[in-house]
């Protein structure tokens, strides 16, 4: 048996023993597509489009406005909150569904500060997503003295070490959006508790693809958005959590009239809403958020640990495709190899990574990059299946052996 | 003829000759229900739901992550923000689509206020609506020396007599939520700047439902809804516009990644957009923001002038009702009598104002109420007749005259 069919054997096996294979069915998946973007912009689920029809054509065209009550409207950022909260390990009344994460990480990072007036110290990642440093940014500058800190996690002990009484909060996210590579939330959320910081998780690429215990390492703050692991549609609602010890003195900024204690009262003056309520800020945008409660039907029944373990398998099953194929060729996996290290994505190194990922799509599989030079190969346990990734490798091995590929295209769009 | 028939005779007249008429085909509303809450959630526009069928099935089933740059996604927030543009006389590249009314408050009057570093006041109105009460007062709490004065419009001038040049940005909004009544936009604008401050208007109430003109009248910054006279449908997003000779100099407090100006180069630090397009924040909810541009094709050939044309004749016709069915039952119009001092609804005074909403809800008769005794009848020209004004005005006056409403009725859900 050569190395090839030894590949396609281990997928077969591992595909046919798989025992969440049939939670596939519950996503629409174009036909002859390998989507391995889910990290990015998750498939649509297949109950979306019948729940957001009734969502317009019952709730919106027949029942109007009544529908904020009858058809429970007003609830929703809390409902799906909490649902969303069941993934990440928060119990209820601790998570609120709405705005986009940008806006939740200026909430989240705000109240986390505020909650430490005395020290003046904001620590991000260098490496954290743009947004995430761009608003840790804004809210520095809106302090007087307030000053960020660009730490990576890997040396945040030791910056504790010496500056840990100055620290407020410390605002990570467990995935690194371009090698996809876990840090420990637990070790590192401990560290900052130490010195008597708040530990603020941004959970974008967390949320939906592994167990995450909010509650149980009592973080203090966590944002994520919709529309990655789940599969909440494009630019689905975000969410914010907020651990309960934190709510009667949680100052938000943007004090919108929805997180209100009597939005109806029409009040002179804002009075916060009592518990993570207060969180809320204007009117949300309900089609958007009611196509993301229709989406996390695909978890009911779904043992975030078995998802793991499949997503564990999947992205090391890809590694040892990579290993095998795309080591003669130039193209170096960037992921760690330990699986405790590991999101559920693995990114390849190649100076080309723009011209490969548009010659993949032209052949049926959708990855994405990020510049200069990673690709970014998403798997997602709900649907994705070891002989996909197997295919993908193939393919790919056969585009950079056979140069089919443009080494420098023109962007086809604004987003690359 | 007895002065019913007149009313009924009046009313079949203005609505046989109103060549607006045919555009209430353009909505699809329910058998049976006389609709006059369109200023709180406008209708479903009949061509929402095959469009947000083919973003949900097509774009995001299909196209998934491709969709971004082939369905024009990524231009959204822009492309749908200069369709609002032309119903509020603003010129391209001035106008943003996106996030709640909240969040757009809050850009405006930051940035507003950022324009004006040496001025210490933010006047706001007493009477405006609470989020945007709340806002300035949240701006105002994160800004070293700023400070909120809450002055009716009718006083403005003389309080800038006195503080002008101490202001640097006013607040309001054309058309009272709770009365109706109109402010005179051009002279609170000019007065504004005779100061020396920035304008900033909140067009929610007035936005589709009048000619507007933002630029014309140098307008600085103004903010609406999605929801009430653009009917983009629950919670739709909101808009911002920046007039462009301070675009450059515009000062935004959210730096979210899609406002950079260029965001997927992932850099180091925010540096805004060129343009209007530095007022975007995060990753937009597609699916609502899309529901609002098939919404808006509503106004395809529609004169604004004609529809306001329109409004004043419903809303004249409907006070008309009230004084002639009404008067003797202590139900009191609070909105003016002159034309040019009223928007798009009509409010009347009675203490028992919930029960009455909800004995005309349980009559076929939709409209709100403002704690503790306002009743609002919105008017919306696309669709409202002057027959179902005066029908809504016989059933209201046989109600009160038969006493039968609960004069005290339990709140039935969180939103009155």
């Amino acid at each position: 048996m050569n190395a090839a069919t030894a590949l396609e054997d281990r997928a077969a096996r591992a595909d046919a023993e798989d025992p969440l294979a049939p939670l596939a069915e519950r996503f629409v998946l174009p036909e002859g597509v390998i989507y391995l973007d889910g990290n990015s912009l998750g498939p649509l689920p297949a109950a979306v489009p019948p729940a957001l029809a009734d969502v317009v054509a019952r709730q919106w065209g027949t029942g109007l406005i009544g529908s904020w009550n009858d058809s429970g409207w007003w609830d929703a950022p809390l409902r799906i909150g909490d649902t969303i909260g069941r993934l990440v390990g928060a119990a209820p009344g601790q998570t609120v569904a709405g705005d986009s994460t940008s806006v939740q990480l200026f909430t989240a990072l705000s109240a986390a500060t505020a909650l430490r007036p005395d020290r003046p110290l904001l620590v991000t990642d260098p490496g954290h997503f743009p947004t995430d440093r761009y608003l840790a940014d804004a809210v520095a500058r809106r302090g007087d003295a307030l000053e960020v800190r660009r730490i990576p996690p890997a040396d945040l002990e030791k910056f504790l070490a010496d500056e840990g009484s100055r620290v407020a909060a410390v605002s990570y996210s467990p995935v690194d959006f371009r090698t996809g590579e876990l840090c420990d939330m637990a070790a590192l959320t401990e560290a900052t508790h130490r010195a008597g910081a708040l530990a603020v998780w941004d959970l974008c690429h967390a949320a939906g693809a592994m167990p995450l215990h909010l509650d149980a390492l009592e973080v203090d703050l966590a944002v994520g958005c919709g529309y990655k692991f789940l599969n909440g549609g494009p630019g689905a609602p975000a969410w914010l959590y907020a651990a309960r010890r934190h709510h009667d003195a949680l100052d938000t900024p943007l004090t919108g009239w929805n997180g209100h204690a009597s939005p109806f009262a029409m009040d002179r003056d804002y009075t916060p809403a009592p518990g993570i309520a207060r969180a809320r800020i204007g009117t949300p945008p309900i089609l958007s958020l009611l196509a993301l409660e229709a989406a996390l039907t695909v978890f009911e029944d779904v043992d975030l640990a078995q998802l793991r373990a499949k997503s564990v398998s999947l992205t090391e099953f890809f590694l040892t495709c990579a290993e095998e194929l795309f080591t003669p060729l130039g193209i170096t996996p960037v992921t760690p190899r330990d699986a405790a290290r590991r999101g559920s994505h693995v990114s390849l190194r190649h100076p080309h990574a723009l011209g490969l990922t548009r010659a993949l799509a032209d052949r049926g599989v959708v990855i994405d990059m990020r510049a200069p030079d990673l690709l970014r190969f998403g798997v997602n346990a709900l649907y994705t299946t070891h002989t996909e990734l197997l295919t993908a490798a193939q393919r790919l091995s056969t585009i950079v052996r056979d140069s089919s590929y443009d080494p420098a295209p023109a962007r086809s769009g604004p987003v690359t």
